[in-house]
């Protein structure tokens, strides 16, 4: 086996410390990646503080850049020393209707998550990110964009291609219209993906103070969302509306908004059922669509195009050491907009 | 002003009676259709049962084919003796982005229904099909095809047009599987049209006697909707369910019948809120839609389609004097399908 430092959380609530783990050994199409910043997610958030006790001690992070330091004989698309970036699935059947179209995300064994999943070929609970190594079956790593700052890099691999896959699978582009909801950890990226795939884009965000940041993420336009008569004057305007707060939001307003045939996407989870009034959907032919992650073939086109277009997260820098503290700030909103958290 | 009979309540609840009432002048572009024959909807039952006091006395039918008497010297595409068909809108803004892409039904002015909406030219509330004339501008008229039984062919303008357009925006064909939730008036054409599309077609349904109606109608597998087991058993099997029942049914079997990208279709409208679990469309991406009637493109293709697959709807042919008599056995569900009011 593979010894690695981790910082795990060993009981659901407790404060990570570093704690050292044994991953499996590398096998023919695997590669090794020292981690250098892996970044922080409210899913992490969840699962350190609210996990099953059953997967502790448990190291989380699912949002990583690093280099490789070795590669499995059979490995043929990385080498020693390349930038890679490894996201929130390490593994998947392969063989399924859904693998097989690159949607692995949606396997029907459903797939490996990187941390408090199943290793596919150790039997063990897999850790994540927060860790100075992990080790991967290539399908799963990626080539991280050259010229990015890499702190800013990794959360794309998570944030970045939960908003970028149902961006693209409803069209968003030039001539069409997105709404954004929630400028934070998903929503800036969302607005930067929107505004470069050449849509109009508007955020729409409860708090007034974040209006300027907004636009300088590329929204055309802010609309508060307190305010009814805004809300009301966006009649039909989206043929998409990303929700990224994971709230528990009145949709009513946001389906208004929609154009002829738009579809309200929740790029988060809320954790309440949705209230719908059917006749919201009818009258405008409208839908709501749940999205996740993304496949491999998704994941890949939007690092490239992040390459392209100079595109990373916003991030404040942390070292390992202050993941707890990153963790209380997060818990409160304090933080713009994402943490990534340096293990280098 | 045009003195036309029709069968009216004289409020809600009351039983149709006949009426004499005057339709405006025909102008320029109207048309004078002679009505043969108007299917009888759940939407007539509930307007003449449960309608605005105001609109009454209330002609409801939605859903006519009939014979040209007259053209205005406006109109280009009828003459006297043309077989037509009428559905339920006769008048749009015709200028917003929707009507200018053939989206009549999804009008920013709201269309103008065919009964109990507002005249575009009188002012007046218009009055429905079961009248022995009805006067339209020739926009919202459509070629009846020939060759096919003129009763079956008059509820393919609401049930017929509900269930085709969302089958085809949502790509129903070779290579997709189409579910159909209910085989009533609505369902019976959707199972034709899936099937006469080409894809794989399976019918739910809460009653085991239709198993066999459901295969003569198109349908290749006949799911017993009551039975946990079975529906357990269309995981992921289906890219579109179309839900024609219009009830408050239990999401959670259907989003899990669907597959990855699938989308479930409201083509009736329930009374009370949607309940539904996020995760139910986080977990394979899928969606929920609403769908309204259709525009004045896709229902003449609609009609087109059934005049090249020998498609109508299966009805019972009574009397319009016996009108009342017919609401009453629709509203037990005593009906297999549809009726066709015959005016003639």
């Amino acid at each position: 086996m593979h010894e690695v430092t981790g910082w795990a959380a060993h009981a659901p609530g407790a404060a990570p410390a570093p704690w050292t783990f044994e991953r499996r050994d590398p096998g023919e199409r695997d590669v090794v990646v020292r981690v250098t910043y892996c970044g922080l997610c409210a899913t992490d958030l969840h699962a350190l503080r609210h996990g099953d006790p059953a997967s502790f001690p448990l190291v989380a992070g699912h949002e990583m850049v690093g280099e490789v330091t070795a590669v499995g004989s059979g490995v043929t698309g990385f080498a020693a020393g390349d930038a890679v970036a490894v996201g929130n699935i390490i593994g998947s059947c392969g063989v399924c209707r859904e693998c097989r179209a690159g949607r692995e995300n949606d396997c029907r064994e459903f797939p490996t998550l990187t941390y408090g999943g199943v290793d596919r070929v150790s039997g063990g609970i897999t850790q994540g990110g927060f860790s100075r190594e992990i080790i991967v079956d290539e399908h799963f790593v990626h080539a991280s964009p050259t010229g990015l700052d890499p702190a800013g890099v990794a959360p794309l691999l998570c944030a970045g291609i939960t908003t970028w896959s149902p961006l693209r699978r409803f069209g968003a582009g030039p001539g069409t219209t997105v709404g954004v909801v929630g400028v934070g950890g998903l929503g800036h990226l969302a607005l930067r993906f929107a505004h470069a795939l050449g849509a109009e884009t508007v955020a729409f965000t409860s708090s007034a103070s974040k209006a300027d940041a907004a636009r300088t993420l590329g929204a055309d336009d802010v609309v508060l969302s307190s305010d009814a008569k805004e809300m009301d004057a966006q009649h039909r305007r989206c043929d998409i509306v990303l929700d990224t707060t994971g709230a528990s939001l009145d949709l009513a307003p946001y389906l208004a908004a929609l154009a002829v045939d738009g579809t309200f996407v929740l790029a988060g989870i809320p954790t309440r059922p949705l209230s719908i009034d059917p006749m919201s959907l009818v009258v405008g032919e409208k839908r709501i669509a749940g999205t996740g992650s993304g496949g491999v073939p998704d994941t890949r086109q939007m690092l490239a195009f992040c390459g392209e277009h100079g595109i990373t997260a916003d991030v404040e820098v942390v070292p390992v050491e202050r993941l707890g503290e990153a963790m209380d700030r997060l818990a409160r909103g304090d933080v713009r907009f994402r943490f990534s958290v340096d293990l280098g």
